[in-house]
């Protein structure tokens, strides 16, 4: 069933209304007809309705039911992720809303290559929010995970070290995922590095804050590849996948 | 340090040979120089050697030690894959062998969209080996992994139901991947769908041949994060990630 994702002010007690362009997307492209049933997400929960009205500028359906969203996971992860190269965050960002992911926050680490300014990365982070949006819809989401701002490694660190469970990838070696005792209801931030992985310095730092150092196995994953897997075995541990 | 794929008629008893054109890349590309440490595997075994000669055609290298790769997972894992639409192929042979498949076999399933013969798939297939041996480099491998030729379905579930554990991922419904007891040093063959899925009459005869049927969580996985994700839970489950 078509999924869209709506704001609280759009919620009332027994109806809730789809501005544009989602309701153009809905009368035209999906040529949906009063009567229909459509999912609407708003913040976790899910509004099973059916349509009332439909126009190009809004439509109306009334709330059959309501319940919590099945489909997001009891963690909250957020990943901090080292700016890679080309558009390989496209790729991270995708499959890490599939995975479940809660947020995902662009770093800057001492490694990056690319080295945008906040600038010109306003432009970028618009599509990613996109790319996030359009991959909630199709894997099921309860919530559009958000793209947030660029920061740098000191902003990150806090922001790692805040969560239940700080946890930095480093090739150099660390405890395997699975000893971390991870466990559900918890907020885990995951913090991977771009092509060059993390300076020592910089892990070390991480661990005087209050992170531990994981290890993703002997094989040298590429840096899109280290957040999908570690993504995908957090899920696991928490019962999540 | 450089990492080379030899053939077993290149080992010597104290001595390697590298062949063309892997002989041109490490004088000219990497303009690697006699008396240089060099790595060579073969077999899962690898040789830490030191360059005597170096021509266009040959380097001769002495065997300082060789072992067993560390970095091989203990277990062997075979995807069967149904052909995706477009280049995902690609991306799914390259992520795998990071992440530790032993063996990539493209299947035709009802579902597959994209439909190549066997001869028109040769061509994608020497593609696809290329990424493979290329990703083993990169990743640190101790073997190449092999893309096979596609098979059909009735193939497949003969080669799936020969492993020690035969799981088939479908997103109608099956236990979770913690639940299949999967152990070291076994086995396993990992039938993933295609962008459709698989029809439930493909699933039943999966399960009547002894598969196991396995569910990758709530929310809709992409046909290319699926293996991807399944592979990193079963390294993890088995103690190699």
């Amino acid at each position: 069933m078509p999924r869209f994702f709506i704001n609280p002010e759009n919620i009332g007690e027994t109806s809730v209304t789809i501005p544009a362009p989602d309701a153009v997307h809905i009368g035209r492209s999906l040529r949906m007809r009063i009567g229909d049933a459509i999912t609407v997400c708003c913040g976790g929960i899910e509004y099973d309705c059916k349509i009332i009205t439909i126009s190009d500028n809004c439509v109306n359906c009334e709330i059959i039911t309501s319940q919590k969203s099945l489909n997001e996971p009891d963690v909250e992860v957020t990943l901090f992720q080292a700016v890679p190269k080309g558009d390989k965050l496209d790729t991270i960002v995708q499959k890490a809303v599939e995975l479940g992911v809660t947020r995902v926050c662009p770093v800057l680490t001492s490694r990056c290559v690319s080295r945008p300014d906040k600038n010109s990365f306003g432009k970028k982070l618009e599509r990613l929010n996109r790319i996030a949006l359009e991959a909630a819809k199709q894997s099921g989401r309860g919530i559009v995970p958000q793209v947030t701002e660029l920061i740098g490694f000191d902003d990150c660190v806090k922001q790692l070290t805040a969560n239940d469970y700080a946890l930095v990838c480093y090739e150099g070696g660390g405890i395997n995922l699975s000893e971390t005792g991870l466990k559900s209801n918890s907020t885990i931030g995951l913090f991977i590095g771009s092509e060059g992985g993390f300076d020592k310095a910089e892990v070390d730092t991480c661990i005087s804050a209050g992170s531990v150092a994981i290890g993703l196995g002997r094989r040298i994953l590429r840096c899109e590849t280290a957040p999908l897997a570690a993504l995908s075995i957090i899920m696991n541990l928490t019962g999540n996948i």
